[in-house]
């Protein structure tokens, strides 16, 4: 064969394979919307991994070592702020995601006249579906709350507890003590809203052991008095996993042949983004990712549902990468065994191990000014967190939120949907549309 | 041509058609992309945001006040990582994005190796398609260089201006010592590459009056030494806006009835974030936006074009807020009416008028003690842009680049492959893919 005709053989074999990549991407990509668009979403699953943007998404990938699950459920990105800020809290975020209705920070199922919104979850709920809230914080906190319950300030969280008996079906998160008679007279009347839930035909349990053995249409999971632990630190004889209470919830859900809507939060990956712990925020990503995992094979199975996930707004400002160089050692987390407030725990009072406490739970040899600095610090995890994220080069700008445009992603029924940039307030609108359920304010 | 390669030419074709027609075949079965998969991309103009991920795209809606022209394109978003590097510099994601091979930090349109890669602007070029470059950079510096030339150093800009004459149709930007003899005598011989150009049928020119008035196919345009200026402070006479250069280049290339690839970049996006000069990120955004439209503007009109835009990584580690407050204060930036660097010079040796100038320049009235740090300052125009950052609620986490994914946005013909999550690499793949033209190393 000559020199060109050998390059006439590349060329065809190139022009066959490059044309056979067209035809193995359409067979992918064509029929997964043909069904997609053929019938209504029956369930919706929405996972909001509360803090989580862009740099969180491709840090935590480095962190896994490969794809993550969201990776390939991208369809597009949402806007963030609230209706009287740029940079929104979880209670305006989730009330816009839950009625479609930008409020001021700080309110709860609310408009920024106090008005009382339409919740996705309760439409779902007029036309028959069974309802679910699952989260690693209290059950009662911001994001939750915002899906079920109506009220001026996000801090009363035995307000919220008593709006959510005998309103949404399945409970699981934390947040005990707000579902009991509190200690110290309040204004309201002392309530014990674990009996009245029992007295409703909720199931009650407080054990991961409990939660395995449930039967039953109504379950209220309570497996800790504030915030369950986070996941690096779950006690596992009496905490389960996010993933753990998915499952259970999205069976208990499922037995209603009407359909179900269900939400889920990794409320912690917020908590860390605070903390600046980056080590707690990929554990948090990771148990989150697993519970995804689950809503996605379930979704899969049935044919009939529409699973979402979106962060509320990123926190913490956290880049991949920071502090003038051009790399980022994220790996170096997968080995950090506490998270840096029960690392400071286990500093002695006159704070003189901080060397030894961080070789033993991080496996880092910090420098003597390293030590010195956790020595003087007034705030100890805060410190040593921003000492383990500068040797890991994640950088923060910030302990509070931040306003960035987060990533979108969806899977199922009704996916499609959810392309391209939308505001916060379009996705109840859209999971609406996706369920075919009457839904306005 | 020998009958050989006469006959293979043929299968070749034969493939073609044969593999069109099955094509074709799947584009009337799936009536969602009918539009946009009748046809293939004659054109592509690939537009690249240096330095530009969802934290600048949201601060900039803000600065803007109303929608960008990328909001209704967001399509997806891509992962910019390098071979040798979790944060990649400009020199490798240009090389990802131009040739389909990720490679190291520096290196210009090689592989990790050292091998030449064959790019997407030479793809178009070998099918007779005219190619452009535009940057508000030296034309030689990374991002354009990586479209068309092979170097093992970025640095090395003198060699890159060499392998641009005569392979590149249109060139727009700064850089002119890099066509020039060099004052000090190299290793190269000296050579006047403005010279060669014009008896290779370029026209040269170096004003914004002459952009204006060019015609023929081939064009030079080098309107400074180095890089151009700011665009809030570039002068009128001398220097075209982006805008201006795109259009003309658009102009030029779409003469020829084969199609054309023209790269477009807003280099000084990044330069922005490097220095951390919030108001010069916001300027050169919409210097960018402006090209942009044009490009989507002339794609609407041909209804043979495909526009893609994308950043190459992001840089700063910019957030929108920060400071460990829940707001922004975005809007303080549009009467900034000078880069820091300019500040920076009109301060007088003893650097007591820090507090006149920059209520002169940006109408904030500092405090002592922020006047006091601008005169102790090694790094001055730095730190007047931290201290104006600071005002405006933008937070920033290093000097250079940093991981996270980045937006991706298309428009027209064939715009629909670009949906989801893509590795940088995967873009001259899917832009070969939509001009039907192939492409591979």
């Amino acid at each position: 064969m000559t020199g060109l005709s050998k390059k006439w053989t590349e060329i065809t074999i190139a022009t066959i394979l490059f044309l056979t990549s067209f035809l193995i991407h359409d067979h992918q990509s064509s029929p997964v919307h043909a069904q997609t668009r053929e019938k209504h979403a029956q369930n919706v699953i929405l996972l909001i991994p509360d803090g989580f943007s862009s740099s969180q998404a491709t840090n935590y990938r480095w962190f896994k070592g490969k794809e993550t699950i969201f990776d390939a459920m991208l369809v597009g990105m949402q806007r963030t702020y609230s209706a009287n800020s740029k940079v929104t809290d979880s209670a305006a975020a989730a009330t816009a995601m839950a009625t479609g209705t930008k409020t001021n920070n700080g309110l709860i199922g609310v408009d920024s006249e106090g008005k009382k919104l339409t919740t996705i979850l309760e439409a779902a709920n007029r036309c028959g579906k069974s309802t679910g809230l699952v989260s690693t914080s209290t059950i009662t906190h911001a994001t939750p709350a915002a899906f079920a319950t109506h009220v001026g300030a996000r801090a009363k969280e035995s307000d919220i507890a008593r709006q959510l008996i005998p309103k949404v079906d399945v409970l699981l998160g934390g947040g005990k003590q707000f579902f009991l008679p509190q200690s110290a007279g309040g204004k309201q009347p002392q309530r014990n809203l674990i009996k009245e839930a029992k007295n409703k035909d909720y199931q009650f349990i407080e054990t991961r052991h409990q939660l395995q053995h449930t039967r039953g249409s109504k379950l209220l999971g309570l497996f800790s008095n504030s915030h369950l632990s986070p996941e690096l630190h779950r006690p596992e004889t009496k905490e389960p996993s996010l993933s753990e209470m998915t499952t259970r919830a999205i069976h208990t859900l499922s037995t209603n042949k009407k359909g179900f809507f269900l939400m889920i939060e990794g409320s912690q990956i917020d908590f860390a983004g605070h903390a600046h712990d980056s080590t707690w925020s990929m554990n948090e990503i990771a148990a989150f990712e697993k519970a995804a995992q689950k809503a996605i094979h379930f979704a899969k199975k049935d044919g009939h549902t529409l699973v979402v996930i979106t962060g509320d707004h990123e926190t913490g400002g956290m880049s991949v990468g920071g502090y003038n160089q051009y790399k980022a050692n994220i790996e170096l987390l997968r080995n950090i065994t506490a998270t840096g407030e029960t690392m400071a725990k286990k500093l002695t009072p006159a704070r003189d191990n901080a060397q030894q406490i961080i070789k033993a739970y991080a496996g880092i040899d910090i420098t003597a000014e390293e030590a010195a600095k956790i020595q003087a610090s007034p705030h100890l995890a805060t410190t040593i967190n921003d000492i383990i994220s500068n040797y890991a080069l994640i950088g923060w700008t910030t302990h509070v939120h931040t306003g960035q445009d987060v990533p979108l992603y969806a899977f199922g029924v009704g996916s499609y949907l959810f392309n391209g940039l939308h505001e916060n307030t379009d996705l109840p609108k859209l999971m609406a549309q996706a369920m075919e359920i009457p839904f306005s304010q």
